[in-house]
């Protein structure tokens, strides 16, 4: 291979890549979110990281840039015709229409997986990232105490974490229908001024009324619509603050009833701050109940951190049985690199890690046996080559050890602690006693 | 989306997807693997699903299926120079040779990511798959030990998975090459005898030996090489065995030494075999010490499900700093897909998931906190929506629940098992002392 040309290795930009430290804190994030996920009952499933372009681009689903595949040596190109999904909801309908037989409803899952956006990448925005997904999907109907679980379900997620507070911000798509349809706009204009409002964030007041300007709306309904869009209550006198609106409306007092059944239902939390937010509208074309943002407080900037909300019909794309269900998306490793870069990070390999010396090569054989033993008490023991003392106890220091084990020529054992320094001398019955 | 022509769901060949109950066997594997992995002090990295198409396709690099991406609607086609990862091979040592100096050496790493190849799917043969790959690469040297390591490992790994007997099968890339020098082969020719040798058991006997004689090799140097190919021993009297094809040859003699070495290391388990085959070969580009494959007794037409080998340098097209490593890959999906082919699916979800029925509405807050209680307790819980018990018991068992627990009016609750159908009536607090 000397012939070839070296190459530089580079990262790609949008695609994060984490060292072994790094990983082991996005492990810890992992574990900690399936446990709770499969705590409330929710099954894990894995879709391929695949689908048929024509599932992914067609009319009705959000566009986003797709990944498409091609084979470098293909004759035929059959497989032009899939692409790399870009999130986890369209696979997850088609995963539902699918297996509709086998699958036992209402139909609790989580998801984690990666998804890929070809977006130009940007502070918080990759091209490849983590989602973790729950959805509950029911036949011809779902209660609503199923919106209110995934709020509880995220709070206690966002505390496993430790990951500073957030607050989970609610709307309710009929609330809103109804508000716009009370101001005489068409369904075609509410479309329209959900779009430009849901920017109100990004782009500011003076633009949104600009283009609320464009697309005909009158000044005095402008300013309704801001109010409302501005607008941010807590549960407690939230009802009197909607009915202050002074809507006309059969669909927005659904919306009110709805949205305070679900909110009322979601045990407070510490760190974890509940509102009604006027401003929160996520597109048209989907969601037809609740739906959900969540900020990361003191962090507004990242945007939204795991949304989500109610739809009418998962499947309707698939399949003629109407699946209504309610969804949440938690945006994995965008708050992860987010904690990472304005958080010190633990070294420190577990406690229950030990770095066990080997002196010399004939010993080799017995400490393999004591190490196993170590294993089955609990204890995760790497056995080192032989080489220079201060070279290994270098290497259990920078690969972050709080154990080292260090044989003696008599047959015990030193234990010493990388935290502190001190030393134990052990006999070999005492060390197997010993547990994490 | 009236208006939009209905798709039919369909799955991708190649592409495998689980039903819940076989990923939840799925993740236990998972579980497992990683946990050996780490009681061995290997570090847990992933890399991005992507490199660039450049660092896959270039020379020196094994040729797979590669497929590449495109943006659907990108206007410029920056994105164009990124491919899938078809191994975790060469992401890794790219990804060493970017961190190498944030990383402690020896590096003991291991990684477990879903790996993309445009073949045409095949029994076993599949399109996207998992690959779980542990590793050691040193700088500028590794001792023999970590390759033994390695063996004891997996032999770990397969116990723990509990999916049959198995074969791990060694060779020496310099016990060969020696053997083949003193047959007086030019190294040229050596590297097609050895493609030809490794297809001897897809091909059989005379489709070999037609080829060698295509490459001009004499009849009596074809029977010695198949001879050799043909053979097999455990290590006991191994040497003997070696000696016995009378090899004069500096490089044969080390390395039948370092073949020796490593598997008189490695702790004998039951169910899993150690042996010297004559037929490994695995191709000539990468390897240059032990090498290894797995075969699944009684499944060997399965093919090889776990291999690898040692390797010279790992990052020589990226660094000028020599890494010499060692590394094994378990195809973890042909193995799993091979199991669950063939094995009955213990369908229950394991015994600290209990299903908590809500009966109305009104006592729906009150077991949430009960259902809390008990997940600080170690219980999963599940709190259902409101509805007709029979349904609900229905649910509970299509899903798989081995608990359910029912509230009386009176403030006890009914623990039902599933299992076996019986009920215990328990007060909240008994209730509440219940460990998993």
């Amino acid at each position: 291979m000397a012939s070839e040309q070296m190459i530089k290795p580079r990262s790609i930009s949008g695609f994060p890549e984490w060292l072994p430290e790094q990983q082991r804190l996005q492990d810890r994030w992992m574990a900690a979110i399936r446990h709770i996920f499969q705590s409330y009952g929710y099954e894990h499933i894995e879709t391929a990281a695949v689908e048929l372009t024509e599932v992914l681009a067609a009319k009705g689903v959000e566009q986003k840039e797709i990944y498409s595949l091609t084979r470098l040596q293909a004759e035929e190109q059959e497989d032009s015709r899939f692409s790399l999904h870009f999130d986890l909801t369209v696979p997850f309908a088609r995963y539902v229409a699918l297996n509709q037989a086998q699958l036992t409803f209402p139909f609790k899952r989580f998801q984690i997986q990666k998804v890929w956006r070809g977006e130009r990448p940007a502070q918080g925005r990759f091209r490849e990232f983590y989602q973790c997904d729950i959805d509950i999907v029911g036949i011809d109907q779902l209660p609503l105490s199923f919106d209110a679980e995934l709020l509880e379900v995220m709070g206690a997620v966002f505390l496993a974490l430790n990951s500073g507070a957030v607050v989970l911000k609610c709307n309710h798509r009929k609330l809103l229908q109804g508000f716009y349809e009370d101001l005489g706009l068409s369904a075609e204009v509410q479309a329209q001024v959900l779009i430009e409002v849901d920017k109100f964030e990004k782009v500011g007041r003076d633009v949104v009324i600009e283009r609320l300007q464009a697309l005909g709306v009158a000044a005095v309904k402008i300013e309704k619509i801001l109010k409302l869009a501005t607008s941010r209550h807590s549960l407690e006198g939230l009802e009197a603050h909607l009915n202050s609106f002074e809507v006309e409306s059969e669909l927005f007092r659904q919306g009110v009833d709805e949205l305070i059944t679900v909110m009322a239902s979601v045990p407070t939390r510490e760190g974890v701050e509940l509102l009604w937010d006027g401003s929160i509208a996520r597109g048209l074309n989907y969601y037809t109940g609740v739906i959900f943002e969540t900020s990361l407080s003191g962090s507004e900037s990242l945007g939204s951190i795991c949304s989500g909300g109610r739809y009418e019909d998962l499947c309707a794309r698939f399949s003629k049985t109407r699946m209504p269900g309610v969804g949440i998306s938690l945006g994995l490793t965008r708050l992860f690199s987010h904690i990472l870069a304005k958080s010190e990070l633990d070294k420190h390999l577990s406690a229950e890690h030990a770095l066990l010396i080997c002196m010399d090569e004939p010993s080799r054989a017995e400490l393999k046996v004591l190490a196993q033993s170590l294993r089955v008490s609990g204890w995760k023991v790497e056995l080192t080559p032989v080489g220079k003392l201060k070279k290994i106890m270098n290497y259990a220091n920078k690969k972050g050890y709080q154990n080292v084990i260090i044989p003696n020529e008599d047959g015990t054992f030193e234990w010493k602690s990388m935290l502190n320094g001190e030393q134990e001398r052990l006999s070999k019955d005492v060390l197997l006693l010993r547990k994490p």
